[in-house]
C-alpha cells in the first residue's frame, strides 16, 4: 500500500517536542513510518507528550547514525528545503511533485527528508536526494516550524494520493545502496582517468551525482553504468 | 489585498503554546490577522516563545468575549471541523472551498474559525458559520493539533491564492545538437573500451540516451560528460 511505503526522515532534530509532533502529524495523514538520524534527545518525555495519537509511530521510529543508512532501501529520496538553492538538484513545489511520489510508492520505498531545525539539510545530505521540494510561503516570513513542515507535506501527499489511481505502472528504481556503490565506482574510475583532481574531487562529483539523481536510474541502468566503468578498468583494447 | 482580508479566529484556545504556534503558522503563509475569543491564558510567555517570526501577529491579535463580536465585520465565516457533522451547514474539503474564500477576500473580510482543542466548535458557533471545511485525514487517526490545523488550512488557502506555478526558475538546457555530439562521442568511447559490441551498438546506446534525456542536461553538464570521455581517450595514467 502506498502510504506504508512512504517514510519521513528527520535529520538531527534538536527539539524532542518536534519529534513527537511530527509523529502525530504523519499519523493524522495515514502514514506510519518515521526515522530519526542522530536525534539530539531521544527518547524523551516531551516527544511522548506531543505525539498524542501518534505514540505508536514515535515508539516504532527507527534511529540511524547516518542519512545513508536511513535511505539505504529507498528508491526515491525527496529532500525538503525552505527556499530555492543554487544547485542542480531539481526543486519543485510540493503540490506539483506528488505524482512521482505516488507512483514510486506503489511498490517501492520513498523517503521524505527534513533537515535540522535551524540549518536545514546540508549539502552532503542534498547530494543524496533525487529531488527537492519546498512549501510555498508568504514573502515576509517563510520559516515553518519543523513539525509544521512535516504536517503540511504529509497533508499534501495524502491529499494527492486520494486522487491518483492505483494502477500506474512504474519502473523499478535503484536503491540508495546501489546508487552509493555506483558513485564510489564512478569516483574511483574518474580518479584513474585523471578526470578528477585527487585533491579536490568533491565538487565535480556533486555535479555528477545531481545529474544521475535527477535521472532516477533503475536497476538495469545502474548495471549498464557499472558495466561501462568496468570496461574502462579492463586492459585497454587496441585503438 | 486578499491575504489581509482573511482572519484566523481561535475560539477558547486552552494552550498558549498553540496560540503562539498558530501566529507563526499564519505568518509563514503571508497572513497577519489573528483573533482570540476568550483565550484561557493570554498573554503568556509560552505563546511568545512559540510564535517565533510571528510575534508581531501574536502581539497584534485582537481579543474578544464572544465569537459574534469577532466576526462582526466578516462577510464570509468558515468554520473548521475535524469530521463530518450531521447538520445542515454545507461541509467541504478545504482544498475544494478556497475559490469562494479567495473571491470574497478580494474586497470583503473572511473569517476562518477554529474551536477549542478538545471539543471543537460548539453547535452555537457552527450556527454562525456560512460553511464548514475539514482537512482530509487518514482513517485510523484524524485528530490534528490545533496549530497544525491552522497551518494546513493557511497553507491551502495561500496555495490557492497563488497563480500556482508563477516563478519557477528554469535551467538552460543543452541543445539537441549538443546532445547529438555528446552521444556520438559517448558511442565512440564505449566502442574503444569494448563496452559496446561494434556489431550491435544500438540497443545499449538507446538505453543510455533515454537515461541522459531523462536527466535533462544543461550546457555545463554536457561539458562535464564530454570531459570525462576525453579523459579516457588521453594516454592512460599509471594504475
Amino acid at each position: 500500500m502506498s502510504h506504508d511505503n512512504v517514510e519521513f526522515i528527520l535529520v538531527e532534530p534538536s527539539h524532542p517536542g518536534n519529534v513527537g509532533a511530527a509523529a502525530r502529524a504523519i499519523g493524522t495523514m495515514g502514514f506510519k513510518n518515521l526515522s530519526l538520524v542522530k536525534p539530539t534527545k531521544h527518547p524523551h518525555p516531551e516527544s511522548r507528550a506531543r505525539s498524542s495519537g501518534g505514540l505508536d509511530i514515535l515508539l516504532n521510529a527507527k534511529v540511524f547514525e547516518t542519512l545513508d543508512e536511513a535511505i539505504a532501501d529507498s528508491s526515491l529520496v525527496i529532500g525538503t528545503t525552505a527556499r530555492e538553492r543554487r544547485i542542480s538538484v531539481p526543486i519543485d513545489l510540493i503540490h506539483e511533485s506528488t505524482e512521482g511520489i505516488f507512483k514510486t510508492s506503489l511498490n517501492q520505498k520513498v523517503s521524505i527528508v527534513f533537515g535540522p531545525e535551524t540549518s536545514g539539510l546540508s549539502n552532503d545530505d542534498i547530494d543524496r536526494c533525487n529531488r527537492l521540494v519546498y512549501i510555498p510561503t508568504g514573502e515576509m516570513y517563510s520559516s515553518l516550524n519543523l513539525a509544521m513542515a512535516v504536517q503540511v507535506i504529509a497533508y499534501q501527499i495524502n491529499l494527492s494520493f486520494f486522487g491518483l489511481s492505483e494502477d500506474q505502472s512504474q519502473r523499478e528504481l535503484a536503491s540508495g545502496k546501489e546508487m552509493e556503490l555506483f558513485y564510489e565506482h564512478l569516483e574511483e574510475v574518474l580518479l584513474q582517468t585523471g578526470f578528477l583532481n585527487p585533491n579536490n574531487p568533491k565538487q565535480l562529483m556533486r555535479r555528477l551525482k545531481a545529474l544521475f539523481n535527477r535521472a532516477e536510474l533503475d536497476d538495469n541502468e545502474v548495471n549498464i553504468m557499472r558495466g561501462i566503468l568496468t570496461s574502462y578498468q579492463k586492459p585497454r583494447l587496441k585503438q
